[in-house]
């Protein structure tokens, strides 16, 4: 077996995500690596603390980075939180709260959910009223589903949620950095989220914010390792208060020592995933959080109305869509294999991936994400084009010209 | 708050690791991303199955990465062997024994461990005698113990855990690549490791390889998560056998169901470490993995003796000492303070890191490494001239030239 240097074939990621990366965030990843304690290191873990406050909106001391996807930080945040038997409610409208639901019951939760068809988001009042009827000690809500392109409506429920002393849990993965998101101002307990959507980087690092009730909470089940005990400093934390946290690697109350002053250590921490973690930020930060949001907007629109110009429809509620993915409904003059056979052309012969869809969706609609790097004019005109001429190719018929123009007329 | 591109400074990372990542690694993280499936995605997803089972010297199918530092690799593994009750057996001879303690306490077993004084390693007849007293399920084995830099041979504990039904698991972070390891020839169940030691990469990438009687008994215990039961293919393995993991994210029987033929989504993989494993792989095997074994072992004993020719003690039984650290004693003439006075002076002035220690070690032995990418004889060279130097600057009496010259020896 003989192997090359990695060589992948050039791709304009157009799913759902993982998107294409910033090449600033892949440079940045090639940077050399410091020591785990080195001056250098802790300064930059400090740095990314602050850039992620500002992506967070937040002024939580304890906003950082858990090491690994993002689901590693859902599954954090919900170990950390959850006893076995508290009660969780989960509000499901896509896959993702299913996600959510299922990590909370393998943290032996007792899980409920309520359901809203594909396609739709919750009101506030069907909220607090699952919250009155179960009285969970935490609600997890997806923002952005991208199962359903979905974006559900968070400004009420962290008040809904303080009134019935419920911690709210977010999972921000799809939407942060891409729709608008307040951590404090909507009363948000923990928000995680992950790199390779809109915030134009890779895959593998989890940032995480966490409120001081939640991090009082999650410090109330501190425990210090053995084996670090003997560390000077280390042993008056030891004291066991709370039920202790059924992971190691995802024990927040270690983690936030670990980027706290204490420094006590954890996990090593992923320095090459820290720098693309730094620099994905750092270009959302200095683009300023508000305009990178309308720019997907923007871009996210003349998707949705390219799409459309091209005589398309679009699935599930719009008006609750999140800027940077739209589900494109499947020609039915494709057949059952058409919407993967123009799939398969179009990353075969453009090099443009767009996304197929899980569930109840599979083989309904195509899922195509604008976000991060990828929520630029150029990448919506040539996957409008590319899209134009593979469903020509594939017998359905489309309006010459009418996804670009529709695109360009939102540039206008 | 304004922040540049990152611009980490020189450093030559010559403590227990995290070390200096070979520039080809780091590279190779700036190569562009592809989709989740893309068949290029997936191709290399085998490629990099099939790599570590030449590292891993396995025949395993089941050899692939856990998206996340080496210790996501062991709560992957005992959390996907361990149910709440078990019995677990952990020989410890550092602090990594005792993280493997806490981990498998943290997975509901009941844990049972047996001690050697730090800086020895146990008899495989001391183990054998613990395993017929307590009757696990799972011993737990750490392979290099960098705490104390004993490295735990092995070649025996196989067949005296097939002997009395008992699952063997070893942590090789710290040893794999440049000590042996045999995963087939020496009967081990699950071996994990990590990138950021011999294998001269980043931290954040964890190799695992399970053997079939492992993958069997993870597999009964085999569920889809809610929202992919609809997956044509999905919902015939959700029998619920045996009892759920704990975790989603490491619930290995639904993450071999990512990576295998399937491909049933689970995690979002996490692209630019995949593209560091692969090339850190790559690198090993292209050199031939008893190569490297060969260049830890000489490069090692060069620092050995060069610490010594710099009249320095050296801690433990360096006859079972990992191959790629050594354990140097703090000289008394330095005082309380001087250990991390000497580290401060090399890191500032000559950029080189070296490890201070855990536990009952602290304070008292400097911990050096020769491993991966530094385990080279310009940096072992550099390392023992700067050592003189600041040795000198500090007040203590060292052979000028001694450390060079004992380490020259060793290369002649």
């Amino acid at each position: 077996m003989s192997h090359q240097e990695i060589a992948p074939p050039p791709r304009l990621l157009m799913g759902p995500g993982p998107i294409s990366a910033d090449p600033r965030v892949l440079r940045a990843m090639a940077a050399p690596l410091v020591g785990q304690f080195d001056p250098f290191m802790t300064t930059t873990m400090n740095e990314v603390m602050g850039l992620y406050r500002t992506v967070f909106d937040t002024a939580n001391e304890q906003t950082f980075l858990v090491d690994g996807t993002s689901r590693a930080g859902i599954e954090a945040a919900l170990v950390s939180l959850v006893e076995p038997g508290d009660r969780v409610l989960v509000p499901v409208f896509g896959r993702f709260g299913h996600l959510l639901a299922e990590i909370a019951g393998r943290c032996g939760a007792e899980v409920h959910t309520i359901e809203v068809p594909w396609g739709q988001v919750f009101a506030p009042e069907a909220i607090e009223d699952a919250v009155r009827a179960v009285r969970p000690k935490v609600l997890a809500c997806v923002q952005g589903d991208t199962s359903t392109t979905m974006c559900q409506p968070l400004a009420e429920i962290g008040a809904i949620c303080r009134e019935h002393d419920v911690l709210l849990y977010c999972d921000a993965t799809a939407s942060l950095g891409g729709n608008e998101f307040r951590t404090d101002a909507w009363g948000i307990d923990i928000a995680t989220a992950g790199l390779q959507k809109c915030l134009g980087g890779p895959s593998g690092s989890a940032p995480i914010t966490i409120s001081p009730r939640a991090v009082e909470m999650i410090g109330a089940r501190r425990h210090v390792e053995a084996g670090l005990r003997e560390i000077p400093g280390g042993e008056d934390v030891d004291a066991a208060r709370g039920r202790v946290i059924a992971s190691n690697y995802f024990d927040l109350a270690m983690v936030m020592d670990y980027w706290g002053p204490r420094r006590l250590n954890h996990h090593t921490e992923a320095t090459s995933m820290l720098y693309a973690a730094r620099e994905s930020a750092r270009l959302l930060v200095t683009e300023g959080v508000d305009t990178a949001v309308a720019r997907h907007e923007r871009h996210g629109r003349a998707m949705l109305d390219g799409v459309r110009g091209l005589g398309l429809g679009v699935f599930g509620d719009v008006a609750h869509k999140m800027s940077n993915v739209v589900a494109v409904e499947i020609p039915e003059a494709l057949g059952a294999a058409g919407g993967d056979a123009v799939r398969g052309s179009l990353l075969d012969d453009f090099g443009i991936e767009i996304g197929t869809s899980f569930g109840p969706l599979h083989g309904k609609v195509w899922r195509i994400g604008t976000m991060g790097f990828n929520a630029r004019k150029d990448a919506v005109l040539t996957t409008l084009a590319a899209l134009e001429q593979v469903l020509r190719a594939h017998g359905v018929a489309v309006p010459p010209g009418g996804g670009v123009a529709a695109a360009q007329e939102v540039y206008a």
